[in-house]
């Protein structure tokens, strides 16, 4: 039986098959429209994240599946002092496939150790949320062609963003992937990332201002700065338009590049931009429930000619 | 695309067309159980209400559809300081047509701007309620079988009741339509509500006491008198059994007249009137679901032959 | 109509039926993969409880059907004031069937009162939770073969489990039932019990530590032993001990000793156990949703043949 723990579960191959299918789901709705019959999927939440939970429910929905599960740990049983161990063991009587958000590093992994059913990480703590990563990748392999040969910038919180890490991860494994890290020094990646990149000579650039580099990159991946992540309030107020994307920074990108965010955004992204063609961050959602349909599938080990 | 954000969004031929609708749906619920299959309701509750939210649950559900949703505004990503606007393009990716409630004002009209799926206004603060007001002019209608030439006392607190000013606003659309407003004089319609009124001709009464018109009416719609809206104590003690329906009233009413109250009730009806045949407020919530029914199929566009 | 408040509620032969049932449910799941299509169950939860919410909703989507519901008091109408009975009529209009659980007693035998639909009993605060006794009655059945002639330990918090009393009381329709009871002396079962053991002339006996019985044992009821229900931390840290099965108390016990537990466990059962072939506590959340199908089918008076 498999989970899905960490993006990197899966091979490059694996990958490639499971975003073929994702594919062929978004092509041919209507063949996938029942396969999921009489199954159910768990969604456990200890933590609430409203568009991750939905996603996997609409996923499910898709699929002809149903859903059942708890939206926060305050109706748990984990408030009665139960194990998530414990909690898996008894989910695996009530479904046929669980997806876990909880706020504690590695509890997912403790659940698939102990389950019956796949089990999928949907996000614990600030260490992995794999299915915003497979989201990301099909999103940029559907509207690109390709997961390779890319220049791609990352700007914004660079130090604590888990989706922002677990992509880079992702994204070494393709050949001919350029890094450019856009952030206040503050927030910029962390040493292991970049010794990891050194030590498999994938080049990268960091810069503080994103207007610098506009003109090079093929895909911009923007996340949130939060003000409560600086040192002090003058740096804040100095240093946070640089990281506001707007109508004249997109005006100095290449005509197909494209923008991604993980959402929910609050302001570093201007609504002027949405109407872009090269804004992708709502179809980056959309990809998101066909990557999950394929995922189910995939774990359930049900296949569909 | 159509959504609904005000019950006179409605013209009173579409209202005639949605009422024969739902009365065909209550006369043979069988042909209505799979029309809506594959189709998804999102329930975006940014405040809590069971009534309201069950009740669309259970309209999608006998169409054989599915429900995804939140109903709190904790468990979603309006906690992490996404808007409306983003939302409801989340939203649209997961669901087929979507039910908001939201505690401000106009919410979902900016969600509906942004929406590439139907929304329904399910209550936005103190405005509009417009579902509640459909469910009442289809009671009536069915139970009737007509919606003009009525005198309809309105009672209780009627200053600050959208239900109630939301059915005013409908009903002067019909001929023939008398109103009899009861309530303490702190209570009483605004102003805004009789200069309409005056200016379209439609004969008016205000009353304080219940008891005093109850043979008049043809219908009686009740509302709850909440202790908090009195200026003192005292006017309270001496007002308050004015607005309590009990069996005694009743029996200065007419044999046909008619008793509607949008729920939930405290103690302005006595539940010694509930057995009165003339009883409707739990025929109401069963009518509820036959006009969200209706709705449903109404704006996703699906004709049942 | 027919609701389920009490386990007393069914005769020694209609719980024979509904064991039947269950047992051909377990054997035959895809015979009941449609029976409730189009059926609607709704869970009222005023107070959170995951796992049996998710254990009738699994039931209901295992026989085709849907759900809805509320899973905490504040997001339900109660918080407007509104009673039990006109929920359960407003509730009525929207499933075909309703399991409650609710803080006060007697809560949902004043809803059923008042219902069109079959209530079920989910938990009415100390007093009764007859779908758990069902479950323990159906995984005794199911692993015994029989359900009199057994030496049953109940052991921990005899006074305050409900659980436990249910289950006494259950059993005590079947022949050759002993029953040790084995607490501290605080937490001894209530003289109501014991008199009416007497009375009935069934053999017990009362015990301080689990090991000087364990050999005796057909059956072992652990529950939960609550370090607040102790008069004092000295005698806590003195007894606690004797209440937590471990692999060591196991040896001690018959090679066909059946453990049990409701769940949530929290220490009094040592994770050593669980895979002993003994352990049948995550075996009793699988019939949990076996009795819980049987029991919505028998209410609903739904036969299959």
């Amino acid at each position: 039986m498999k989970h899905l723990m960490n993006p990197l579960d899966f091979t490059v191959e694996e990958l490639n098959q499971l975003f073929d299918l994702a594919n062929d789901i978004e092509a041919n709705m209507d063949k996938y429209a029942h396969v999921c019959a009489g199954k159910k999927l768990a969604t456990c939440f200890y933590e609430p994240s409203t568009r991750t939970r939905l996603s996997f429910e609409a996923a499910m929905l898709n699929l002809g599946g149903s859903v059942l599960g708890f939206s926060e740990a305050s109706s748990s049983s984990a408030a009665k002092g139960e194990s998530v161990s414990d909690t898996i063991r008894v989910v695996s009587c009530f479904a046929d496939i669980c997806a876990m958000r909880h706020p504690k590093e590695g509890a997912p992994m403790v659940a698939a150790s102990r389950s019956s059913i796949p089990v999928i990480n949907a996000g614990d703590g600030g260490h992995q949320h794999p299915t915003q990563t497979l989201t990301d990748l099909l999103t940029i392999r559907s509207m690109k062609g390709r997961l390779d040969h890319f220049t791609i910038g990352l700007c914004g919180d660079l130090k604590f963003g888990r989706t922002v890490h677990s992509l880079i991860n992702a994204l070494v494994r393709y050949e001919g992937i350029q890094f450019i890290f856009i952030s206040p020094r503050e927030l910029m990646v962390p040493d292991y990332v970049t010794d990891m990149l050194k030590e498999k000579n994938i080049p990268y650039e960091e810069v503080i201002r994103l207007e610098d580099i506009m003109p090079k990159l093929d895909l911009l991946y923007m996340t949130r700065v939060q003000k409560e992540r600086f040192f002090n309030e003058e740096d804040y107020v100095r240093l946070k338009d640089f990281y506001i994307l707007d109508k004249l920074k997109m005006q100095l990108a290449k005509p197909d590049m494209l923008v991604l965010h993980p959402l929910p955004r609050v302001n570093e992204i201007s609504v002027e931009v949405d109407e872009d063609p090269r804004a992708a961050y709502f179809k980056q959602v959309q990809y998101g429930v066909y990557v999950r349909m394929a995922l189910i599938l995939t774990l359930l080990n049900i296949h569909v000619n």
